[in-house]
């Protein structure tokens, strides 16, 4: 980076806040896609007005700035592809406000999700998406990919809890979009199309959150199904009930193999899949909730289910559906991750299609997820280095997406698109789609600089 | 219109979906804010193949197209200001489907917003959203000025049950955004920024919303307070107790006068507020709703409580505010209608300035609506043909909303922007988020046409 542009972006965030060694810029190219992309410099701005000045000066020099948090995504978001500034926010990470009296919350990007879950849950109030990264990633990052979760069946997506936002336009000039209030019509709805633009429109300097009351209480339950289009009957079943889980989770069988590998908590190796149940709300309803979900499971054909008595039991049902990551990585060492979503009710088709797949390209492919809200986890075990084995891993994507968006889904649930699913964007919003979008990002970024 | 032209839209709708007669231009000239605009011609597309062709004539010859569901807008959204081709939508009014496996239903957009909900509460489900037009007004309408009502303090807005749509561009094209399922995050948010925009940027020609289950129970309360502070402070009381009431209505002293004149139901013409409360959900937990907000009613002063024992006596108590626009006008001929948006807390703020600025400017204002969402309904009951009068409001107008926002309010909750509102739109966006949306529009309508 010439001398000018550095000095000049020093003087905005500080000498302790710019890094350019190569070491530095190493730790800043890479995401939770693991490929790496060099950025020419790392910049920690500690206010809005640092952001516009970042931004002022790459606008006129047409430098790219890659803004993020704490670089968890899946889909390479927040990868510098074509150099330029990161842009890390996390020095932005205060909680300015919980306001108990309108149930909402103000905060700095870089604030930690699971972090402000606690903090809210003090007074009572819940902030409820839960993406599995929460105990690291930043609310503006998930604000940035509209990240989900296994609570989304009930309570929705990160979209549903964003009232209002400050951003930095990427020619440095400062909106404020929303309102602190439910109902908001002024003009277009700039907040939501911000929620999930990946960075590429606006720099999030402030989110207003909405915040719901805590549940009363919350009940697990774990249920073992021979096959999987039981299980995923079952989920049919509980539904048409008219009871929502806040979490409606399932493994199939080779991610249950995995995890008792991995933990050797005793499940049963040949079952077909689990399903993690859990209910939350007032404890009378809740009661009678986990009675007629068991009913059902056992109606459904489940072999074995176990209901949490107390938080420790609780945390062993979890413990299960938590560790699935690192349990499956011993399969093979490269996951080729995919966040396929169809209709819950379509959730049998894709399971098996999933499996017709498996077996046409020869590949091992885990799927657990949320199969509450149709949201699957597809991942593919499978090794970078074996050529042969990628070709067929290519084209086993193409057929995925290709089914999933037959069936009625999307491509992506709440990993977004980055560039890892870039090429596959047009299948499913189509050429005039993709040409829209295109015209709304140079509406917000004339000079397209990512 | 030329000949030429209304050939050529014939040929699309048909004849007898085509007017252009003086009386039939007439009859779609206006809306519910009572001003008037001449259309040319009147068509009623019954396809989106028919929308996209009157689309591609019109961009082609640079016609504007207004497109318009019932006509019960308070903003103009629907009025053909510059002239062109007024598009009723109410001919594509089929329910295509309600799935009950995934909590989805999918509508064209003339489909009566009452009508759905009795037919989806048929399935036991629920759409939550109820503009105070529900008998009349469309999902199309809804969706394009983002529709609330009572219910928002609780369930959102019609935003928050949009998961897709079809839509035809200004040049015709078609598109298709969202997805059957709540997650959803292939590429930009264009559902929801279609959502509220009034019209501006697409004809929207297929809606898929989000169901809930329907509550099992509804309980419903009036409270009637000397002092309109009382009863705002009860609200914030109720919200503080973490219940979250599915309705929570006021009214102020001149709206009770008047429906009091009107109804003749034995309401205090004292009283200077008069909550309707209403909660709904499992029976055993509304019940316990019930008495708490009795006992926060009481302590917060109220001298009348009247909770409804039955589906005649709910009824009753609904009466009152479903007759307050029929019983307002009494006043005096014209009514100047806002409907502003304050955090909860500041509404006794809100109300204190509003009858400040009645005083100010000699005006009569009757306020009343959503306390819950901060949602009020400002009725400035005035005569048109009284030119310094007329002045006055004006100048009533703008320090309403500039005190709105001063409390980090919103100019508008859910009437939409439209004509009368568009004027003091800068003051809530600034001058930048104006620019911003005006670019936003000429990427999907770059002949600005309507």
């Amino acid at each position: 980076m010439e001398k000018r542009l550095k000095d000049a972006l020093i003087a905005i965030v500080g000498k302790e806040n710019f890094l350019d060694s190569i070491e530095d810029r190493i730790c800043y190219s890479y995401d939770a896609t693991n490929q790496k992309y060099l950025p020419d410099a790392v910049a920690f701005p500690g206010s809005t007005q640092e952001v516009s000045g970042i931004m002022k000066i790459a606008s006129r020099d047409k430098i790219p700035v890659i803004p993020r948090g704490a670089g968890t995504g899946f889909t390479g978001g927040s990868l510098p592809v074509q150099g330029g500034i990161v842009m890390v926010m996390t020095r932005m990470n205060r909680i300015i406000e919980i306001d108990n009296d309108n149930l909402i919350a103000v905060v700095e990007p870089g604030v930690i999700t699971g972090k402000f879950q606690k903090e809210v849950a003090r007074s009572g109030l819940f902030y409820p998406p839960d993406p599995a990264s929460l105990e690291y990633s930043t609310l503006g990052g998930n604000v940035a990919e509209c990240s989900g979760g296994p609570r989304a069946v009930k309570y929705g997506v990160t979209r549903d809890y964003v009232l209002g936002l400050e951003a930095v336009l990427p020619t440095g000039e400062i909106i404020h979009t929303g309102a602190r209030t439910m109902k908001s019509v002024a003009g277009y709805e700039l907040t939501r199309l911000l929620v999930g633009s990946e960075g590429t429109l606006a720099v999030i300097t402030k989110i207003i959150l909405r915040l719901i009351p805590l549940p009363e209480a919350v009940r697990t339950m774990l249920a073992i199904f021979p096959e999987i289009t039981q299980a995923a009957k079952t989920v049919s079943e509980v539904i048409r009930s008219r009871i929502i889980p806040s979490t409606l989770e399932f493994m199939d069988n080779a991610t249950i193999r995995c995890v008792e590998d991995y933990l050797h908590m005793g499940l049963p190796v040949e079952a077909g899949a689990l399903l993690l149940i859990e209910v939350d709300g007032e404890k009378e309803i809740i009661e009678k909730q986990v009675s007629k979900i068991d009913e059902l499971c056992r109606k459904g054909g489940a072999e074995r289910i176990e209901i949490a008595r107390d938080e420790a039991e609780q945390e062993m049902l979890w413990k299960a559906r938590r560790s699935i990551s690192a349990a499956i990585v011993k399969l093979n060492p490269t996951k080729v991750n995919e966040d396929i979503v169809v209709p819950r009710s379509k959730v049998p088709d894709i399971i098996n299609a999933l499996h017709g797949i498996a077996e046409k390209y020869q590949l091992v492919i885990v799927n657990f997820g949320h199969a509450g809200d149709g949201n699957i986890h597809v991942n593919i075990m499978t090794n970078r280095k074996n050529k042969d084995e990628m070709e067929r891993v290519e084209k086993a994507v193409e057929e995925i997406f290709r089914t999933t968006l037959n069936l009625g889904g999307t491509i992506s649930g709440e990993h977004g698109i980055g560039i890892t699913k870039a090429p596959y964007l047009k299948w499913e919003v189509g050429d005039t789609g993709i040409e829209v979008m295109k015209r709304i990002k140079a509406s917000f970024d004339p000079n397209n600089l990512r």
